[in-house]
């Protein structure tokens, strides 16, 4: 048998347009882009949804804005009420309208950087030579800024998987804990162990300007008095501990699994016996095609550094294992294509 | 009742992956472009599609192929068997690998042109000021080198549309006739006639540098002692004639209303009474949201003109009519998203 996108199988008739469309597919990135900058999904959650109100809340052509709002709702995007007018989504009503809490638009912001862009201009030059074309090591350069816009835009894509990952971690368990969350970011998964547990102490450590944002969330969240940092890179520096639990969300996967191990080795080291160590990954099926989300992020480490990679759990498991962890179990995060897993010390 | 995308409709459930998925789009067409680069739809075909073999034949890192064909694979272009090695889909046989006759790989050239790309950089500028950042008049400057990439790259996805467009236009029609092809491009649309009838004689009109190819590929088809050109833009030089059959093919999109029907009123003008003219369009439907490529399309024409766009059938017809036309008919494309719109004079 043969695996694939079953929409398009082995069975699929020829279709010329798959070709087209995917030739085009970077328009659906720059619209949604420049309807985020134009504040579009406020003009659409706030009016009557008419091209004319749309445009003045936008300070737009009623032409540009026409085919703008079609194109989102080709997208699935928006909504065309069949007076003409645009409605939200759901979808774009959760994620897109920047009164929404859940409202993803920031994202955009480093999905949309530099150093997550420019290697797509160079994709045949990286598939040649197997590693990033950016300079140095890439997104994983030590002190990249690109972390700190991560920190500060990504937080948002994290809501839906803070709450989740800490009941995971946590496992009704209560009382004095140790927490390291190493590339902590902006520090939610961390600080959202300290908000559950009061007696729970969190060291967050990263980069020394991402952490000044992991700093102020612990701040805004009420347990800064319980939060320590470790500035610098989680290769070189002196975890301390023993914890009862290291974090380690969206890091593995920038890494080849030789540097993956010798890193789980060193958190295995830094946690108690009968410690855990939590990792968040894009986790594709063995068939590393599916499912689209987590299987596509691949590509995203292709382009930007120098090893990374997605590893199905097969891989996961058989690295948590070589560094001397056991009880390996996976957990997927319901509405996210990512994946905890978690292995005991 | 709303329209927009079924799978995504007012009923659909809010899908933050709908999101994350469209600002990482980009990077399916800088995937497909890099496999066309590389040359691995060729790979694919010829050997046992296995990595190390693709890597091979591609010269490039097995890391980079294995990463490239998965996201193809997700992407419903390519197949990966349970071995893990890759194989064509009917659609990459027939439109990808360079052996086929219908290889389409050549498109890549045109719609990844700096004139076709640019544009998306500023987007939300264009949609502000609702026509084309790009200098002077866009796609559609005067002499726009654009229109002989467009000529020799973009013949492939027109050889499915050549066949069934003269059987519209012909209805079995034999005899002495003149044809006038306007924006002639590669020309193969008056060719095809030319082919067809072997009493046609056909005129294409385009930029020179552009009649050039036209003039080559009547050569190749063994018309060219019926084949004459007229050099210039279409809304300055004298047609001629009057002709039987006036072709417009890909043509009228570029401009607006007004500048369409001027431009029909001296095709009509130009025609013998009850002579046809034929307009090869994207039409999407009267909701201008569907079907996706055709409704899609009225993003590239917002994006690289200045006042271009996908018009609906109620639309063109009008258009005609005001021109002076009369019996409107529309004949869609099997396998193609594009329909002929013909008019009596």
């Amino acid at each position: 048998m043969s695996r694939g996108n079953p929409a398009t199988g082995p069975h699929a008739p020829v279709n010329p347009a798959l070709v087209f469309d995917m030739l085009q597919a970077h328009q659906r990135t720059a619209a949604l882009k420049a309807a985020i900058d134009l504040d579009l999904f406020s003009a659409v959650g706030d009016g009557p949804g008419d091209i004319a109100s749309i445009a003045r809340h936008c300070s737009a052509s009623e032409r540009g804005i026409r085919i703008l709002c079609d194109f989102l709702t080709i997208n699935g995007i928006l909504l065309k009420r069949e007076n003409g007018s645009y409605r939200h989504t759901p979808t774009s009503a959760a994620f897109l309208d920047p009164r929404s809490p859940s409202c993803l638009a920031s994202i955009a912001q480093f999905l949309g950087n530099p150093g997550n862009q420019e290697p797509f201009k160079n994709l045949a030059e990286i598939v040649r030579t197997g590693h990033t074309t950016l300079p140095g090591d890439g997104s994983v350069e030590p002190e990249n800024p690109i972390w700190v816009q991560f920190a500060k835009s990504m937080a948002p894509m994290m809501a839906m998987v803070v709450g989740p990952l800490s009941e995971v971690v946590l496992n009704g368990r209560s009382g004095s804990i140790r927490v390291l969350d190493i590339a902590a970011g902006h520090g939610l998964f961390g600080i959202e162990i300290a908000k559950r547990n009061p007696e729970a102490r969190v060291t967050g450590l990263d980069w020394a300007p991402v952490l000044a944002v992991a700093l102020e969330n612990a701040r805004k969240a009420g347990v800064h008095s319980r939060y320590d940092t470790i500035p610098g890179s989680a290769f070189e520096v002196d975890f301390g501990g023993p914890y009862d639990v290291i974090l380690l969300t969206n890091f593995l996967h920038h890494f080849d699994q030789d540097k993956c191990v010798t890193l789980l080795k060193k958190v295995h080291a830094a946690l108690c016996p009968g410690g855990r160590a939590a990792t968040l990954e894009f986790v594709p099926d063995e068939d590393r095609v599916s499912p689209p989300m987590s299987a596509g992020f691949a590509m995203t480490m292709l382009a930007s550094t120098p090893s990374g990679d997605a590893y199905p759990l097969s891989v996961i498991s058989a690295m948590y294992n070589y560094a001397g962890f056991s009880d390996v179990t996976a957990h997927p995060i319901p509405m996210s294509p990512q994946t905890v897993v978690m292995g005991r010390a």
